[in-house]
């Protein structure tokens, strides 16, 4: 069986990045080679657009300037990481990727939709998930995980209005393409959550992944 | 008299930080406000961007990925910089601006050219300067002014073959876009070439400069 290409999306403090790495274990534990990454980042280029993004005031950057960033930092991490994993047979899970720049840049900061499409498919063009997985929670309990967790990164500093843009925007994302995305109620104890995102792996892309031990 | 955007472009050593500073002292002596400025950079988050640029191996970026670093610091700096000034009548001196990412990273690079004009078009749209000076001269003597001047910037550690494209991409945008464009001998004393570009100015803006003093 040849590598798959799942993203997973959702706000912040959706739990995006632990089921990233009991995903990728459960993978490893079926057998497959499971590559780990996250955006923007994933490749040490890509890592340091990262800082220059989630640093700084909210307003630091024109909202399409911040777009251009985010497909900079994706470029590097398709051609440098992605795609050789996927062409050697690798699964690679990757913690947010353009889904992200569509909500947060387009219905969170107001880029145009289209001018976010002309640049996707002016760099990427048909680069696309075999699944993407959006972890939906309401707003108060995500900022809420997402302040225990650690210091604020710079997109958890913008207001509650972007944050409710942002959950709304992923749902509408995942209705409109709903043969590549499944919406999963991030809501629950992370081991129920695990479970059905093991059970969306299965159903979308036919890989049985045994329960973490 | 309204404000108006000029830029001057050119390869490695060419002279383009000094010439946009005698120009910029001269719409200046002739009583107009100038904002001289630079590519990469030229506002805070762009000169953050310029860092990741103009440092490091070669081979660092991708060449699409390297374009769109570029234009996330130009969306910063027509944004914040050059369209306030150009608003308030002033005139705006940039060392470098679009010319130089269609030849770097088209021309240099190997970046299909309908990519960058996509992507120029999703973010900056009709913006262009009113004139552009061309700034000529021999791919070895720009690389010897070059590196008698300071360490090595990244763009200037690419092969001489890259920077003989440089010069001829230049050259074929000039013959392209001859209104905006033209072309003027660089290999000569500072002052003859600042000569050249205030002939320049008066003959296609209307603007008549004094010499420097």
């Amino acid at each position: 069986m040849g590598g798959r290409f799942i993203t997973l999306e959702g706000g912040e403090g959706a739990g995006k990045t632990t089921q990233a790495r009991l995903l990728a274990e459960a993978i490893r534990a079926a057998g497959l080679e499971a590559v780990e990454t996250r955006e923007p980042g994933g490749e040490a280029g890509a890592e340091a657009i990262r800082g220059l993004l989630v640093t700084g005031a909210p307003g630091r950057w024109e909202p399409l300037a911040e777009t251009l960033l985010h497909y900079a930092a994706r470029v590097q991490h398709v051609a440098r990481v992605i795609r050789p994993a996927l062409e050697r047979g690798a699964w690679v899970v990757s913690d947010r990727f353009a889904d992200s720049t569509a909500v947060y840049q387009g219905d969170g900061q107001g880029v145009e939709a289209a001018a976010i499409a002309a640049i996707h498919r002016a760099t990427l063009g048909d680069v696309a998930p075999d699944l993407t997985l959006i972890l939906d929670l309401p707003v108060e309990q995500g900022l809420a995980r997402a302040a225990a967790r650690s210091a604020r990164n710079r997109y958890e500093r913008f207001d509650h209005a972007f944050h409710a843009r942002i959950r709304e925007g992923f749902l509408r994302r995942a209705a409109s393409e709903p043969k590549r995305c499944v919406v999963i109620d991030a809501a629950r104890p992370a081991e129920a959550v695990a479970a059905a995102i093991r059970a969306a792996v299965a159903e979308r892309l036919g890989l049985v992944l045994p329960a973490a031990a």
